[in-house]
């Protein structure tokens, strides 16, 4: 097959410009573990920075060669969460929604990647002077968690612009070839990608999830908090969660406030909701959610997607007179 | 210099896989002039269905080839607006925000090209069974007024596999040579710029505007009614325009009832704003305008642009290894 070689395959030395999005519900050591045997970076999901799960993930990661992501304002409670993380020498350490300054120390000291992943370019430029190694400008089109200020499209060519020669890796919105195409067209090294491996044979995912994945469209995601609010997860409300719309979104988007009155009442019908009634459980999807037909493997995506991307550059050469 | 033929510069006769957004501040006849005699297609904004704006832009640009963009609302309140683009034999009518059906056939009839600017994949596979020539997947990425729903990456992509072999136009945070390189990567056939021609010498924007655009970025735009609100301008609440976030926006943006009711008092002052104090006024802008770096001509822009993909298309084929 295919390779794609640019400045992010090279820093990281991986053999294809794709990282795997640290998504707490789906990336666990197991499809982190195929996404890197495939030529990738798998990143693991770290939870809310809790050790038991670093721990848990790491082994079912075995000896492969992966990173792990952290949620900022989780770490922040729990900092040494990243020791944890640290004492398995990573290859790479991802750190998004907060401030990255205080954890980047620690990280360069043992030798691991510092990948930041930023949703504005004022973002961007503050993940470069505190010495990110790699930038991850994520639109508000990634499926789970993003910022509201930018999209993918516009927010790479400016982030590259910002703080080259650091390698910028593109995210959201991005499930298939054409994508990591046109986000190295953009400037960008490489691509990060959540929704798209959701749906794999390793994604933590249940058979249930990923097949409502495979049947949904883009036009039904939207960006809510009202997932995160049932559920007691603190998340800052700069930062929504991408999902497919339902009746529990319909029942509460734009009441915000009252379901935060009313939590412990509708977590406790929340919980029990089975897990294929998907009126009321949250699948968080990206808009790349279109582009996700099947359920293959973390390898078979990898190889397609690169195999794709590099037809779609060559023939845009090829589209080029004069 | 390079230029790049596709499905899009085969089907309007163009040299240029470049359309301009028909913006009613911006895009008068003499910018579509420009834009035509450079090789891509010129669209004339028409107001609010304004039969005394599209003689006088058509006037304006003299016998150059160009399109005429109507706002679907807005033409359903005047619907003989149509006749007097329709009278000049257009290249093109552009159809944006609404139910195109209504006016196909009068545009077919006259041999005009008919564009069909959509927010939503449900709406690129309306405007297909409508029987647009071209369609424009539209992202909230865009400056001025777009769809809430979709992003340009992730839309581009789906639209393309759901109305091919129909030429699908990326609209969306694409200012510049990477930018188009990325939407023909996605599997687009060209791009539609309004953002980046709001700062050109041809632009009916008055320089102080233009200049405010150079100066700003992404990061400072948003969504918003509020400029719709105070201008009594009725666009449906689905389609809020993108500006730059400033003083009127902070005061009044999330209390839009309570200025739609003060509004007659809110809009005397509105009016009567200097044209520099931009705390008050409004500036449509996408988020591409971080890539708005100068004021130069249409034809500037455009050459540079195609050349940069040129580029940019040729750099990402020497990618590719095996």
């Amino acid at each position: 097959m295919a390779t794609i070689e640019t400045a992010l395959t090279r820093l990281l030395g991986i053999q294809h410009p794709i990282l795997l999005a640290p998504m707490g519900s789906a990336a666990g050591g197991k499809l982190a573990a195929a996404v890197t045997h495939a030529g990738g970076l798998g990143m693991l999901g770290s939870g809310y920075a809790s050790e038991a799960a670093i721990r848990k993930e790491l082994a079912e990661a075995g000896n492969a060669r992966v990173g792990v992501g952290f949620i900022l304002w989780a770490l922040d409670k729990n900092p040494q969460a990243l020791d944890v993380a640290l004492d398995a020498r990573p290859a790479a350490i991802m750190l998004s929604f907060g401030d990255p300054s205080p954890y980047t120390q620690r990280i360069k000291a043992v030798g691991s990647k510092i990948i930041c992943q930023v949703q504005t370019l004022e973002q961007a430029k503050q993940a470069a002077d505190a010495g990110a190694d790699v930038i991850i400008a994520q639109g508000r089109d990634a499926g789970g968690h993003s910022g509201m200020t930018r999209g993918t499209i516009g927010l790479v060519p400016a982030v590259v612009d910002a703080v080259g020669p650091i390698p910028v890796v593109a995210a959201g919105g991005i499930a298939d070839g054409r994508g990591l195409a046109a986000a190295l067209s953009l400037g960008a090294a490489g691509v990060s990608m959540g929704t798209r491996f959701t749906a794999t044979a390793e994604s933590l995912w249940d058979q249930a999830m990923k097949e409502k994945a495979v049947a949904s469209g883009g036009d039904q995601t939207a960006q809510t908090r009202v997932f995160d609010i049932v559920r007691g997860a603190a998340w800052p409300a700069i930062y929504p969660g991408r999902a497919l719309r339902n009746d529990f979104f319909a029942q509460w988007h734009g009441k915000e406030e009252v379901l935060a009155a009313e939590r412990k009442t509708a977590e406790t019908a929340f919980l029990a909701t089975a897990n294929n009634d998907f009126a009321q459980r949250v699948v968080w999807a990206g808009e790349g959610v279109d582009l996700v037909r099947d359920i293959p493997s973390a390898r078979d995506v990898i190889e397609r997607i690169v195999d794709e991307a590099a037809s779609v550059l060559r023939g845009g050469a090829a589209m080029v007179r004069g």
